[in-house]
């Protein structure tokens, strides 16, 4: 078992793998004999480099990525904050296992892995406006969930989630981490009276849980829910493999600041897939300092933004490690 | 043949085929059933439903993309406006021909057909800035290979192109159609004093040919190159046959402008794939009203960019064709 307790997941927090020196320096070598212009491939260039670091090779590669989507189901639904009734969330995991949603067609025009992990729907989280959303024995279980559901052999990952009523708990956790205000946005599309339940329930949540707003895990416990642990889980595990890491919306990367606030650099084997419509998922890119690869306007969840984005890795890949050298090829350099 | 004119040009330019409004409106009725909130998957909606409409069917597909380049040579080369020989043009095209340049690998990720058209690479057009690039019987016989290596199997088209000194060229067309300055940039990656050489031999070739700069095809013929008449070639035959294409960078859509500005909306059938670092190539985006799917600073040329968003458009068709209805997974529909 990787950890026990939250003391657990702090110790493995301290001690990150960093990502591979020497296969950077060979990559990096190899990018500059490759038959294009220097640069010419703008952010694809970066982006196999970084793949090579934390592959542990100069060719890397992104021919089996794993998608890993989490359900989970939230008490602070009693508060009217979604345009969806709870329900909804079991009904999706049914329609994955059935291969009716989005993130299966993305799946499979990607050839990734997808699992569904979902997360003791019948039981859901507390209302964090009046409890803890987890015990520590609670969170705990969807951190190892998460960590434990990361394939060991796949080349890239991705955690998506499911969960009516689980952008408010991200705003939550977004507004313990950062403060400020305006992180509760639409959703699945709540309308003006539904956002100012969120908002209030955020609000409410951040208020009766400022003792623990300096311990990002405990945020995490009081605020999150338990697919937004399971993500932080698995993108923990995911570092721990040196498995890179697409992220998803504005709910994943609530899941991945976690990370980030307790250890600066945790998420240094992770990309941002793409920028949602939700909100505040911009500025909450910006405070973690990632640079979206897509902006089209997705606001599904599921994965399904960083899901796209494996094509663009799987560009970036293909070039870096499938492209001749000028010498190979006997064009001149320039 | 399907032109022998310029004249028979025009002519097919006045009757230019529209979309399937009732496929479209059959794929409309189809998005707004399928289990994920309203507009939750932002632009992957607006691009299944444009993609509806040109193929004629409520679920498109991206399954028989085809990449086409073009690669041409250019007398402007003497004026010393690249910073590659013009030798690379045709050891590029041998590069494509044994599999290893980026437009390769890109094909092979994305499972699309390419076709490398090298046009007469031993008998460059004539400098622009000193007589006119091509007389109409050579922009004739380039459109029509452009026109005619359009597979009318494909679901979806890419024109790419090869041709040192290209951007130049260009740049002297953006230059005759737009007017302004600033059309010219970096390309391949030229030093300021070629920059220099680039600018005066843009202003040069606008200059002389100045008689002919309200004429889009005229300007084609007197400051264009063969790749980029093909270029607009195969954008017209793909729009004949009704096949959705994907725009590349700034040559691309510099020879895409030409059709535009000859006939206002004969590039409905055509999708912006990527903003290039190109200097100028945002601007002509906006000329043309196109919004970029990608924009990760790629200035190489060879359909690339396109060729990376054929990925976006796949997973857009995939989720639009393969998800479920709200009914037939059972889940509320909010």
């Amino acid at each position: 078992m990787p950890f026990q307790t939250l003391a657990d997941v702090r110790a493995l927090l301290a001690k990150l793998p960093a990502p591979d020196q020497a296969a950077i320096a060979a990559a990096e070598a190899r990018n500059g004999q490759l038959t294009k212009p220097p640069g010419a491939l703008g952010r694809l260039e970066t982006l196999a480099i970084w793949m090579a670091g934390w592959q542990g090779t100069d060719k890397p590669s992104a021919a089996k990525p794993q998608i890993a989507i989490f359900a989970g189901n939230h008490g602070v639904t009693a508060k009217g904050v979604s345009a969806f009734p709870a329900e909804v969330t079991v009904q999706m995991v049914a329609n994955f296992a059935h291969g009716g949603a989005a993130i299966n067609q993305l799946a499979k025009a990607f050839g990734a892995r997808l699992d569904v992990h979902a997360l003791e729907l019948d039981r859901p989280t507390a209302d964090f406006t009046e409890a803890p959303a987890m015990s520590e024995f609670e969170v705990i279980d969807a951190l190892r969930k998460g960590y434990e559901a990361v394939n060991l052999e796949a080349d890239l990952f991705v955690a998506g989630e499911m969960g009516i009523g689980n952008t408010t708990a991200a705003a939550a956790i977004a507004t313990a981490l950062y403060g400020g205000t305006g992180w509760a946005g639409r959703g699945t599309g709540v309308d003006d009276a539904g956002l100012r339940r969120k908002e209030a329930a955020v609000a409410a949540g951040v208020e009766r849980h400022r003792a623990v707003l300096d311990d990002p895990l405990e945020v995490l416990r009081c605020l999150g829910g338990r697919e937004i642990a399971a993500m932080a889980g698995a993108i923990l595990g995911a570092r721990m493999a040196r498995v890179p890491v697409i992220l998803d919306g504005f709910i994943a990367c609530a899941a991945a600041a976690v990370l980030e606030k307790a250890v600066p650099g945790a998420l240094d084997h992770c990309v941002a897939g793409h920028q949602s419509a939700e909100g505040a998922h911009a500025r909450l890119l910006e405070k973690l300092g990632k640079s979206p690869l897509l902006s089209l306007g997705l606001r599904l969840g599921e994965g399904s933004g960083a899901a796209l984005a494996i094509g663009v890795l799987q560009g970036a890949v293909a070039c870096h490690s499938g492209m001749a050298t000028f010498a190979e090829a006997g064009v001149a350099a320039g």
